[in-house]
């Protein structure tokens, strides 16, 4: 986008009901989107870009000119750039479950007149796929020239190879794993219980004027160590002393201690804890063998070309995750690429560091795009 | 130790002001201790063992016929064994700073009558070594064979052979650090704020009775996260669910979690939060070359052997942390042995799997304590 060119958040509402993989209907639902350039006639330019955990489907452009900041992915996103908006039509969806617009617990259940909190339905990663496929048929789009997301992004591009393989003519996931580790989940399970353990979370049931801020800030941390690395952690703070603070106070901070506190307090406007809640789940639950048989079977449903990339730093979904869905896709037979990007920011490189991966983007979808004439 | 061989932790209070780092007095203070074989007349056949974070003084033995596990490091500990008590007399000794029989914040202020809480000066692992030498000096003890223990206790071990390089003979340092890493102290945040945030924590002055119970529940499911490792997790737990939870239950857990819900839990009752907190912080401020002018120069007041030990799959105090401190030592030209050991038990190795490094541990002791005619 030109700094000129201003965006806007759309939403449609769905007047059915999803059916979840839980077996839950949620109906009606709305989904939150972004788009950036222009469907062709014949629905086939588009690119889907799918966020992570806490993200929104802001991903490029200004919402109004003094933004301090465009969208997240911004500088992957416009004429010219990676996924050029000149050429493709760019899509970014909120997924169900998230408070950034999509439906999820924050919401008012429509039956109810009251906001869904905990009686809001467990989602899985793969009912969010399902979700913007409504929102993909409704604007018109016949198939999509690929879909691209890092971490929860990565593992709604897989489940799109696998859920519409005859939509989806290519994936490229970043910083995925094929199915969440228990490390993973014991870093998730202790951020869920710093939200627990706060007075204010009332299971669920706070008021949003007063969320639970210390527990959903400790929360946060939590997962800001994990998507930091040794190394980024080592440059940006090693070992320094906050200045403020004596060394021999019992509450002075370290540097990176200091960082977490008001990272994690910064946070705790910008989201809804139990949508934090219900998003872990669903990473937690990730497992791309889901309801087949095995890993296998699930990955043979792949038809289409896959670019996957991996960041040697990441502690949180290692590159040995990703290379074990890979290797079986090679196994399989499967068209597959991957690289494994030098890095050392850890599970967040694929935000701070795209320059590394972007160039394989761009190959790889030029490929795609010539296979379909577009 | 033989099973029928009782032993009992004792204790002596040292009327005098121990000078900290911080400038601060500690005074009198207590040191509790077990001890194990028989001092020479010369007083040169002690070995000093040194725990870690939450550790005590029990390493060995039984204190009750009837005690379900015998001391922490018994496996290693008695006649015939690795520290062959009967062959040297073996000391292990609470640090300041704990609760498990030596002064720290949970003990009475013999100038109040009150327990210290948060009153209780900040103590450092050098603090710790001091405090204890005062006892060794009391216990007749003219030199140390080896000075050996994991993590903290690794610490400690280094601190000995700098602070007291004519009394200590060797030392065998395993799974420790050279500076507490910005991603240890991170941790240590988290668990730190997770016991701030619990209301019944009051800054400190809870009453014993009734803990901050579940802020520190979860600080030490931080804590034992940062112990395991994620080849541990993946043996122990994979990714199975709760066999009494539905999977799409909002409170349904994984395993893991159960397990570090579990394990947090059963901790509350056997240390004290305060203590917890002082000994993270010295964990935190742990730096070899703290008041030297660098890791080199606080290095090169090591003069005996030392033996160092570190474990593949330990993410909390990495090899390679270990190996700084061995790389300078070698440098420097100080006699310096080394062995990284493979194991998938994270920073628990060292007591996990005793037998992978106690035959260099043997060995090594065999050349000290011959070089000495012990």
């Amino acid at each position: 986008m030109e700094q000129t060119d201003l965006v806007t958040t759309r939403y449609v509402t769905f007047d059915t009901d999803l059916r979840l993989e839980s077996g839950r209907l949620l109906g009606p639902f709305t989904i939150a989107y972004e788009a950036y350039g222009t469907l062709n006639s014949a629905g086939d330019n588009a690119i889907l870009v799918t966020h992570a955990w806490t993200g929104d489907c802001h991903a490029a452009g200004r919402h109004h000119p003094d933004d301090r900041k465009p969208g997240w992915w911004d500088n992957l996103i416009g004429p010219g750039k990676v996924l050029d908006t000149s050429r493709f039509y760019v899509i970014c969806a909120n997924v169900i479950g998230s408070c950034k617009g999509s439906t999820g617990p924050a919401s008012i259940n429509p039956k109810t007149k009251r906001p869904y909190r905990l009686s809001f339905p467990l989602v899985m990663v793969r009912d969010m796929v399902h979700a913007h496929k409504h929102l993909l048929d409704h604007l018109g789009i016949t198939s999509l020239v690929t879909v691209i997301g890092g971490s929860m992004g990565a593992m709604q591009a897989v489940e799109w190879g696998i859920l519409y393989p005859e939509f989806t003519r290519s994936i490229i996931p970043l910083a995925g794993t094929g199915r969440t580790s228990p490390m993973a989940i014991a870093l998730n399970a202790i951020a869920r219980q710093a939200i627990y353990n706060d007075p204010l979370w009332k299971k669920g049931n706070y008021k949003p004027e007063h969320p639970p801020a210390s527990g959903f800030a400790l929360a946060r941390a939590v997962g800001h160590i994990s998507f930091l690395s040794e190394e980024s952690m080592e440059k940006k703070f090693g070992r320094r002393f906050s200045a403020r603070d004596g060394i021999f106070d019992f509450f002075g901070q370290f540097e990176v201690e200091r960082y977490l506190g008001y990272n994690g307090n910064n946070f705790v406007p910008r989201f809804d804890p139990n949508s934090f809640l219900y998003l872990a789940k669903a990473l937690d639950l990730y497992d791309v063998g889901w309801n087949f048989s095995s890993m296998e079977e699930a990955l043979s449903h792949l038809h289409c070309p896959s670019l996957w990339f991996a960041f040697t730093s990441d502690w949180l979904y290692r590159p040995e995750q990703t290379e074990e869905v890979v290797d079986i896709l090679a196994e399989i037979g499967k068209p597959v690429s991957y690289h494994l990007i030098d890095s050392d920011y850890g599970h967040d490189s694929f935000l701070v560091e795209p320059h590394k991966f972007t160039p394989y983007v761009v190959d790889f979808l030029d490929e795609i795009a010539r296979a379909q004439g577009v």
